[in-house]
């Protein structure tokens, strides 16, 4: 999977990348990710990518040519999506990112300031993303999000002891409590079923375990389990 | 504000606060960002801070002893929350970071690889956040998400020039469509009414195009907005 970012801080998507499961994804090949700035791609003398808005009021707009002229650079690959990330997009959730890592390049094109000059996404046609219901200085961490959460999901990410089997609303609920070494800590002790061995109990123990926190914490997603279940 | 936070990887946050607005708040004292790593508290003798979970499961779950020292040697202000990010918790949002950027101190808790030995949860009874239904590789980039976000509401963030009044959500409503030069880009123009310096048509205008963007791309933010309009 390729990700190219259009992006006016190019280093924070790199140094982003640069640790845990990311570097590896990177190391080992399945993932690529070319981060590009409009600021290579402007036309105007003084190396401007932005501007005050037309009709006034706070802040600046991200010019179109030098977004446009980046995105045009990058070389386009067969099965290929755009993305564009704005609190004003669809939002991002684990089913989008099933659908994401069937694509062999995503480019994404990363906003700052007050926002991309609307000419931008006609011209582009992105599908736009948002990760959640705030608003950020740029869409780099929301890419960022976006290229984490797709790359758990290619193969060779995750190692052999690792599975994203048993990460959250991969079966439509929220996680199990877990516990590790030792087993008792200030007082607390793990749940005797989680230490006999019996796997037939430890399964059942934390489907029950999930169906009560997701019940408790998210009575959206356990409504919607129950549904998905009875259907 | 001071954030403190929890990780295993406290480069990520340093070098993502060294960029843009972040860098600005931190530059002038708004903010104070201090990434504490439970590795330096372990004290196990192979500094472990992650162990194999009961019951058996893929993945590697953190030791409670490493993340409760490190946090009990946070010195804990009057104003102050302690914040969990898992997406097992309340999802963040613009109305979460405003009640938020009340506070004088947010600890923040990543998590990484499976999540924490549920003795973590029991001791520290941190307030659980999510930024939305999606799995990551840590906590690292939600914690930098709220950072963000929550930075900006605080004053001397944002420049004179700047402004968050006009951000999606502030209002209940996405925002308007921006324009900056040319006027005119690949045959595209910037609308008339932008251009004729008429505020109290170009106010009408923008909150126009704020109502028609919402209803279409977010109806239930829509549907909102006009029952509390109403009220």
């Amino acid at each position: 999977m390729r990700f190219d970012v259009l992006t006016l801080f190019p280093e924070m998507i790199n140094e982003a990348c640069s640790h845990s499961i990311m570097k590896r994804a990177l190391d080992s090949d399945v993932i690529e990710v070319n981060a590009i700035t409009p600021r290579d791609y402007t036309l105007d003398k003084h190396k401007k990518v932005d501007d005050t808005p037309y009709g006034g009021g706070a802040g600046m707009v991200l010019m179109a040519q030098p977004y446009v002229d980046a995105y045009e650079s990058i070389e386009k690959q067969d099965n290929s999506i755009t993305l564009m990330m704005t609190p004003q997009g669809e939002t991002f959730d684990n089913n989008m990112g099933r659908k994401l890592a069937k694509y062999d390049q995503i480019i994404i094109l990363c906003g700052h300031y007050e926002g991309f000059d609307e000419r931008i996404r006609d011209i582009i046609q992105p599908k736009e993303v948002s990760i959640g219901d705030f608003v950020l200085t740029g869409g780099e961490l929301p890419a960022l999000c976006v290229i984490d959460s797709v790359s758990r999901k290619l193969d060779g990410t995750l190692g052999k002891q690792e599975s994203m089997e048993y990460d959250s609303f991969e079966d439509g609920l929220l996680e199990y409590p877990q516990y590790t070494k030792p087993r008792e800590y200030r007082g607390l002790e793990v749940p005797e079923v989680l230490l006999n061995g019996n796997h037939a109990l430890i399964n059942e123990y934390r489907k029950e375990q999930q169906l009560i926190r997701t019940k408790q914490r998210r009575p959206d997603l356990y409504e919607k389990y129950i549904k998905d279940t009875k259907d």
